[in-house]
């Protein structure tokens, strides 16, 4: 088999990827990605755009990372080759203990601690049950669901609305747009964790943000296109969100004149809530890999109409 | 039933005990705590030494906080009544999530991103899981077991030491002074919530700090009394300790000038870690007023050698 890890990556990043890989398969040919090169499966983590194109005999185009709206915005993608997003389930309890964390930040007041802190200032503030707080999780993929069972183990009140209809033990599930408003209405704490789709670009917009409760915070781990960064600066400047925690931006890395950066009421992670471990990953991409050269369908494949 | 409500409380924290107090125990005459005075059960929450001399007819001192250190400490205390700790399971609960709040933002570097926020740096941080991180509790009460079953249940690998031996599923226990240093030289995180007594006060000194390993960090969630201040900040200052989270201080509030506020390697919280909670706290206290009241043994009463 004749593989190519295509993508922007560090140096020391791409040694750790391909020495998991070639764990994963010790009998694959790595190749270059250049136009005329016969590669069965390219692994892509963030390709430039162009990078696949002129491969030819490609059998199966391989997410390394979670989020595929930016390798789909690629119009030169070799057509009619199935694509496979990377479900680890390692990523998926990295990105619910940055889910859990954020909320019990936000739930027991550690970043107004924080803040506190910066001011010299000793005081209390109230502390609440976790069945005191309504938590809404946007998004009921691997990483959604992952981040909703922990936070009902918590105690936490989970909602968690998908697109479609879902059912899951402990948490309140609701589907569809236009029960969207009504919960949002009632969500004191909001963790995205939706795909980036036509659908869901710039979701969190003035109209939306302003029908969650007074002094509701968002927790945004999915991607930066879901928020209107200015709306979001508004609604937190004018006092009626009371914080945010953001992975993901419309620009990254987030530009050094930033408002976000400096925000008293805002969380910068560096789109870091969770990181592909290129040691379970490795493996994935090689079920999947060994899969399609077997002739058999890959594992969680973007459905071209879902965009995910 | 003759009762006192004695302490430094502030008038809202004062009404909201009363309040859920008198709920708990509709029957009580509520009486001012002065030398004379009949009274059945004194409820204290930290109260200055001397508050409870010279009163009549006491069966019971019921603290409304966990700990007694500073109770027991008072020498004018009525002598031979027996005195009961605060054992309420929304406190536990409350500590186990500080707890796992600061062990996540310590596992998943937090605290550096957010010292990467204020410094405008973007960086992935190295990202493992819970089950490459060794987390030690100190102390097995009501508080240390529900933080170690919390952190157990987030999949991290957990030591409790205790000063007896104890059996906890999924927790490698170990106990006895003996035993201590060499757990200690094996923890990357160490959990504080011991009760403090003559064998526990000022247990963090450099000497036993020098003992935890390159990069260990320190969440002391118990007493200020377990740590050596200036030894602390040696350790932090050497680059020998990551971080510590302190909840508590040789003197609270903490001085305006202290360099724990200040330093980029210390949380500073305000005492805050488990708030007691009246709701619960004076429901678990009239079990006892009413226990004693009808001639039966309080729960969680003090042992006098012991010290907690």
């Amino acid at each position: 088999m004749r593989l190519a890890l295509v993508g922007q990556l560090g140096a020391a990043e791409r040694q750790s990827w391909l020495t998991a890989l070639q764990a994963a398969l010790p009998q694959a040919e790595w190749v270059e990605a250049q136009p005329g090169a016969e590669v069965d499966v390219a692994l892509v983590a963030n390709p430039p755009p162009g990078s696949l194109r002129g491969l030819t005999g490609l059998q199966l185009i391989q997410s390394l990372w979670a989020g595929v709206d930016r390798l789909l915005a690629d119009d030169t993608l070799p057509p009619g080759v199935p694509i496979a997003r990377m479900v680890d389930p390692a990523m998926s309890t990295a990105m619910a203990e940055t889910a859990l964390w954020a909320v019990l930040s936000l739930h027991r007041g550690f970043f107004d601690y924080a803040r506190q802190q910066r001011e010299g200032v000793w005081k209390h503030l109230p502390q609440r049950r976790t069945d005191e707080v309504g938590v809404t999780v946007l998004g009921l993929g691997e990483m959604g669901l992952a981040a909703a069972r922990r936070l009902v183990a918590q105690g936490y009140r989970v909602a968690g609305w998908s697109a479609r209809p879902r059912s899951e033990p402990g948490i309140e599930c609701v589907s569809g747009d236009a029960e969207l408003p009504a919960l949002l209405a009632r969500s004191e704490i909001v963790v995205n964790l939706l795909p980036l789709t036509p659908a869901t670009r710039g979701l969190f917009d003035a109209a939306r943000l302003s029908l969650l409760p007074q002094g509701a915070s968002l927790v945004n781990l999915a991607r930066g296109g879901h928020v209107v960064e200015a709306d979001l600066l508004a609604a937190l400047d004018a006092g009626r969100l009371r914080h945010a925690v953001l992975d993901v931006f419309q620009a990254e890395p987030l530009a050094a004149d930033h408002p976000f950066w400096t925000h008293p009421r805002v969380t910068v992670l560096p789109h870091a809530a969770a990181l592909t471990d290129a040691r379970s990953a490795a493996e994935v991409a090689a079920q999947n890999v060994r899969a399609v050269l077997a002739g058999e369908l890959p594992l969680h494949r973007v459905e071209s109409g879902r965009g995910y």
